[in-house]
This record gives structure tokens, sequence and C-alpha cells, in this order.
């Protein structure tokens, strides 16, 4: 018997749009490498994580069949320009994360074309740039949660508030408080297939949300949570069962 | 076959404490009858529904055995007072949950003894007196959110604020948004065995809070969402089971 | 305050493939109106049911806007031509779910095309014809188990066998047993924006299955638990929300 | 930032009622040093797992507070002596689980004073000796599924059979099947307070289950999965909240 390979390599693709950096001074100004630079800089120090860089405009949208088949677990930032996914990426993803890759959905990923497709909902939700979140963790006995505090704040974020068109998640484990009135399931996670799915709201292109300790240790805590446990090489509708004697 | 019998009447049972209201002015202003006076009132109004009143200062805590048989629905309202209900009838109530009857418990009840034991952990959430509530639908298909709007306001409410100490409910259908930056899982849904339970956190003992038209009508979803659909007389363990040919 | 309207209708449609029982000799000899019209037989008696009929090969596959629009629940039986429905009335379909429509997928439903996009996953299992089968009631508290027995066996029923690749369900209302050494999460809720879901696996056009009493108070009871609480009439990607004073 | 301490050790007691081994001739045949020091043998050869063994007999039932602190994970076996577990050392087990301790209870477990105070029900469900089990994993993802195939047979043990009398588990990671017609979930996860919960059904005294290698994965695999995230020294109803301006 074999437990946890532990001290095996988690091969982590980070996907951005990479398109708000190149054109928007504010966003350049606090990613200054892309916001897939720097979220691969701070998982990148932690032993026993291997990052890899991918963006829209890369080659097939920087996700080729044998970069999908060397990432465990995928991260995805995309906002203005979700329509130009080609549709053989997304069912790539898809599929992958049916067959165990985990997938993390970052901010307005809410809408990416994998996402929706996995939620099987329109993912609608309400916004307003500028405001002032605090998230709250109410599930303290989840991974992802491991050394985060009852509640952190974030002075300046988007406003994402519900209702929030997903499926019921197996576990909320934060919940995103505005100083408008709203608020918003902001740390969810799902289970689809062999793959894990987490959801985590915050990380508007304008504001160092990324540069906040909490959020980063989340990012780390859902890349260690998501990796495959039972990865399989193809989804096949079975033939028919043959009758066995029991 | 016959489908659910939609004209049988539900049987309510509304149990207060009725101890703020007869010492507390500003409690009796609001509720001079009592807080289950005034619920049984806005209930017994509608068709289908028949509304018993039941107190802690009644003999056996007003829940003898032949109420509880008697009750579909049993409401619960409790604040300063949950060690004085006897553990004999928290035992009949909850033995009554797992066996059917429908169980909705208000406010500070999520201290009570029969929601504690029915949960299996400690309750345990924040509070502060004097908050504006904001009340968000989060599950606009679940029959209790019905002909709710997409969130309501109480200008006057108790904040309860997260973490609650409660499993992870099947559904979370309202959440509060509170303007001292708290949030809370306002409105949950669980099953115990051959019963389900509602606890609604709204309906502090001063505050008009179930004079408001969607508090009540929340309430009276959640009677009709509640009552039994299999109810039993008996909980046993089964004796070992014969072997029968398949 | 209005409660629920109880003596409304509910406008059932029942979609059929409709093919088998065009050209199979022993899906004919059980249903010779087709899977359809024997549920509309049993649906249509009940008081406050209505019942319409839509097949594979009417104009629009039987559910142009016009349909959709007027119906509360849809049940779907499909198999050997999932892929003949437009994508078009898939789209329209999900849509309805998404916006309050039920939505009951019966047996080999489990691979319809609006089945698959609503659960986000491949929705494989295992199958062998030819099963004795007894389906255990495990949440005896849901609506749709009202009145149905610990248990109840079909001698003569295809088996569907896990691994089935869905969500986790909301609630696993029946497991199924298999004599061949299998076993099925047979009856499962899921919710999907506003609307409600809920599978249903025996119902192979070969047996009998829908003849049986059990089987047709279950499809009753989901039937009247998946009738729409909140309908809305469109799904829109909100408009940056004003920053109300609160 | 620092991620999860993966090279900390993993503090375990394996509590056993340990009766049955000194007085029944075949359970001493197959745990000669009963079931604890069975189950401690194995997962002792792991790194980073550190066993202690406790039983009914030894003071304080074994679980002196002293030993509860130093203990991230309690596997529970009792059967035949439930009600001799001193009940403060139930309500010492059962708040070490909602301050953070993980809690797995192994068969008969499931009638144990502490499983049945965190779950809330009765716990009640069927039973017969000498049935064959087909274990199938139903859902992959899962990390106490790791490594574990589709499903694996069991030749000997004892049919538990639903209802079992237990809260919607969070997950379902193994389903049930017996030769006599029964299914059971028996595999599930329960999160309660700061604490997970694991049940796993198979492992009779007289049956050598704890031998097989895929329990034994399945336990190590529990074991890891139900560590602390977060614990905390105290359960404390909070104070009233100061108002902080937002």
């Amino acid at each position: 018997m074999k437990g946890r390979r532990y001290n095996t390599m988690i091969n982590v693709t980070v996907w951005n749009e990479f398109r708000h950096e190149k054109t928007d001074e504010k966003a350049r100004a606090v990613y200054p490498d892309g916001i897939h630079g720097y979220i691969a800089g701070f998982l990148g120090k932690q032993d026993g994580i291997k990052v890899r860089l991918a963006a829209l405009d890369d080659p097939e949208n920087g996700l080729p069949q044998s970069v999908i088949d060397e990432t465990d677990v995928l991260l995805w930032w995309g906002h203005m320009s979700h329509e130009e996914v080609s549709d053989d990426v997304v069912k790539r993803v898809c599929d992958a994360v049916l067959r165990g890759m985990g997938f993390i959905a970052l901010h307005s990923a809410h809408f990416s074309k994998p996402f929706r497709s996995l939620m099987g909902t329109s993912c609608t939700l309400k916004w307003r740039d500028g405001a002032k979140e605090r998230l709250w963790r109410i599930n303290p006995a989840h991974p992802i949660a491991q050394g985060i505090p009852e509640y952190f704040e974030l002075p300046h974020e988007e406003m994402y508030g519900e209702f929030f068109d997903i499926p019921n998640p197996e576990s909320v484990i934060f919940l995103g408080w505005f100083n408008g009135g709203e608020v918003f399931r902001s740390g969810c996670t799902f289970v689809r297939g062999h793959g894990k799915v987490f959801y985590f709201q915050p990380g508007h292109e304008t504001n160092p949300t990324y540069h906040n300790e909490y959020v980063q240790r989340i990012i780390l805590n859902a890349v260690r949570w998501a990796r495959p446990e039972n990865r399989i090489s193809e989804i096949t509708a079975p033939e028919t069962q043959p009758l066995e004697k029991i």
C-alpha cells in the first residue's frame, strides 16, 4: 500500500486573457508581467509546484493538447474576450476536467466558456467597480481555508453580487460582504467528473488583489486541493456489461 | 394512485418562550399577545392551516406527547430560557422530527436545545443589536422562496454574523447582509431523518419583524414545505434481516 | 399575503422521441400510444394537471417557443436519436429551465442534449438489459418520496450502473440495486437557475415500468415538486449596479 | 506565505472497544492485538503518521483531555458496549471535533455516542451477518478515493442496509452493494464545526476486512483528509460585536 505521493510535483498552468495589461495603464502598473505572470511568481516559489504560463494570443490559445496533458491544475483569468477562446480549446479543457484536471476560475472567469459549460447555468451576477469587500470564511474545515483568518478585507475590489446563477456548490468557503449592500458566494467548490473546480471572486485587473497575502494563500491552498486524485485517460460510454456471477 | 392531499389540513404548533413579552415593555408593545400569538394570527388566516399555541410555562412546556402527535409542523421561538426546557420535552421533539414532524427554528432558537441536538454542532454565532439587514434570496427555485423578491430589507434587526457553527445546509435560501460588515446564512434547510428543518434568522423580540409581509410569506412557505411526507410512528433499530431470494 | 396557489393548474408537456414504439414490436406492445401517451394518461387523471404531448418528429421537435412558454414542467424520454434534437430547441429548453421551468429526465434521457448541458458532465454510466432492480428510498423526507415504501422492485428493468458521471445531486432520493452486482443513484434532484431538475432511472422502452404504481406516484410527485416557484421572463446579465445609500 | 506543512506529523489515536477480541475466538484469530492494534500497525508504517492506541477499559476510556489535545485524527471502533463510554468522554470528543479534530467512525461505530451526537439523528440501519459486499467508488475526485479502483469486493462482510438515518452527507464516496438485495452509503463525509468526519461501513470484528489493501488505503486517505485545517482552542459564544466603521 502506498499513500499520497506528497512529494510529487503539481504541474500548474496559469492561463490569462492577457489583454488588459497590454492596453490599460492601470492594469499594467499593478501587473506589469500580466496577472498570470504575477500568480505564477508566488506559486512558483512553493516547493512541489511547477508553473507554466499560457495566454489567449498564444497558438491554440496557449492550450494545445500536449499542455493540457501535462497540467494537473489549470487557473483561468479572462474578462473581455471570452468569445475569442476557440470552442475546440474549451472542449479540450472541459474534457480534461472531467478526466481529473483541477480547474480554478478567477474573478471574471465566471463568464468564461469552460466555467459556464462545467456549471450548466448562465453564471450571471450583479457588479459594480470600486467597492470595499470583506471576505468571511464560513467553512473553516476546508483545506482551501487553511491558515485564513475568520475574515479579511480588500479595500478596493469589484463588487460581484447575488443572485449568482450557479448550481448549489459542494462547499461555500467564503462569503463576500460589500459596502454597497451586496453579498456573494465568493469562494465555492464543485466536483465535475473526476475533477475539482474552485471559483474565487476577487481579482479585478486594476486592483492589487493578488498581492494580498490571504488571496495568495487561498490560491495556493486551492491548487493543492484541486490536484487530480484519480486521473483517467479517456471518457468512455461503456459497452454493455457482462453479467457476472456474484 | 393518489397524489398529495393538498386539501388536507396542516396542524401547526407555535411554541414560544413567552417571557420577554411579559416583562419587556418594548417587546409587549410589538407583540402584545406574544410572538407566538402574532405568528398564529397570520398563519391561521390561511386555508388549510390549523394553529395551536404552546409556551414554556405551560404544563410539560406546552408540549405533551399528545400535542406533538397532532403536530405536523412545530415553530420554535426561544431566547433567554433555553435551559428551562425539560430534557424530556427536547427528546420528544427531536424524536418527532426524526419521525417526520417539520421543525422551524426562529431567530434565537439557534441556541435552543432541540435545534442544537438536531444539528450536532455548537450553533454559536456573532451578534449585535440594532442593525440594518438586507436579505438576499439566493435559491429562487426553492418553495420557501416562492413570491419573495430578489432582496428585501429590515431596517431594525439584530445582527447575527458568521461564523455560524452549523452543518453544511441542504439549501441556503437567504443570505443576510448587515450594515456593520457582517454576513449570515439567514435561511437554511436541513433534513433530519423523516423530518425537515428550517432555520430563519430575523425576529428579535423588540422589532416588528414578523409584521413584515415577506417574513410572513417565508414562514408560511416554510410551514407548507415542512409538512411530513412519510411520517412514521416509531424509530426502530431493525432486527437482523432475513436473507431473501432475489 | 397570498400563499401558494395550490389550486392552480400545472401545465405539463411530455416529450418523447417516439421512435421505438413505431418500429419495435415489443415496445409497441407495452406502450401502443407511445411512452409519452402512457405517461400523459396517468398524469392527466390527476386534478390540477393539464398534459400536452410532444415528439421528436413534430415541427420544431414539438417544442416551439410558444409551447415552452406555456409549460411548467417538461418530461423528457429519449434514447436512440438524441443527436437529432436541434440545438435551437436544446438551447430553448435549457434557457427555460434556468428561468424556472421544471425538467424531468427519464431513463435514457441521461444522455439527452438538454440534460447533459444542464449537468455540465458526460453523464456516462454502465448498462445491461434484462436486470432485476430494487429501488431503495433513502430520503423519506423528500416530497418526491411521498407515499413510496422503503423499497419496491422492478422484475425486468435495464441495469444502469455507477460510475454515473453527474454533479453531486442536491438530493439522492432513490438508490437502485441490481442483481448483477451494480448500484445506481436512480432518483436525483438538481437545481439549475430558477428551475428544478429530477432524473429518474427506470423506464426502458420494452418494460412495463411506467405501469408500476410506485413509478407513477414518483413521477406525479416529481411533477408537483418541479413546478416553478419564481419564474422569470428573461435571463439578463445585469448592468452595473448603482451604489445605494444603505 | 507558508503553505500546508506536508511534512509535519499527523497524530492519530485509534480507539477500540476491545472486548470482542478478548472473548470471541474468531475475532481474536483475525485481530490478535485488537482491531486498533491492527489498524495502528498499517497506519504506523506510513511516513508522517504517529499512532497511539486507546481502549474502553483504559482509565478515562483511554481518552483523557491530554490525549485528545494531542490527537489530530481519532478513529473509533465500538460495537457492544457503546453505553459504557462515559458522557464526559463523549462530550470531550465532540467538542474536540467541533474545534478541528478529525473523526473516523468505523463500522458499528455508527451507533457510538460521539457519532450519533455529531449527526443529530438516530443512525439506525438494517443489518445481517454473512454477506458478500461490493463497494462502488462514486466520487473519484475525492481525496479519500485516491488510488481506489472503480469497485472492489469483500467476500465476507456484515450487511448494513438503507434506510441509514444520517443527515445528507457532504460527499458519498462509496456505495455498498450486498448480495441479499440491499444498498448502503458505505463511505460518507461530514463537516462539523472546524472538524471533518468520515464514516466507513465495512469492518465486522470476525472478518479480515482491515487486512484488505483497499480498505487500508481508504483509511489512510481518510486520516490524511481529516487532519485539522484550522484548529481552535475553545468554542466561545461571542460577546456582542462592536460596530466598526466600514
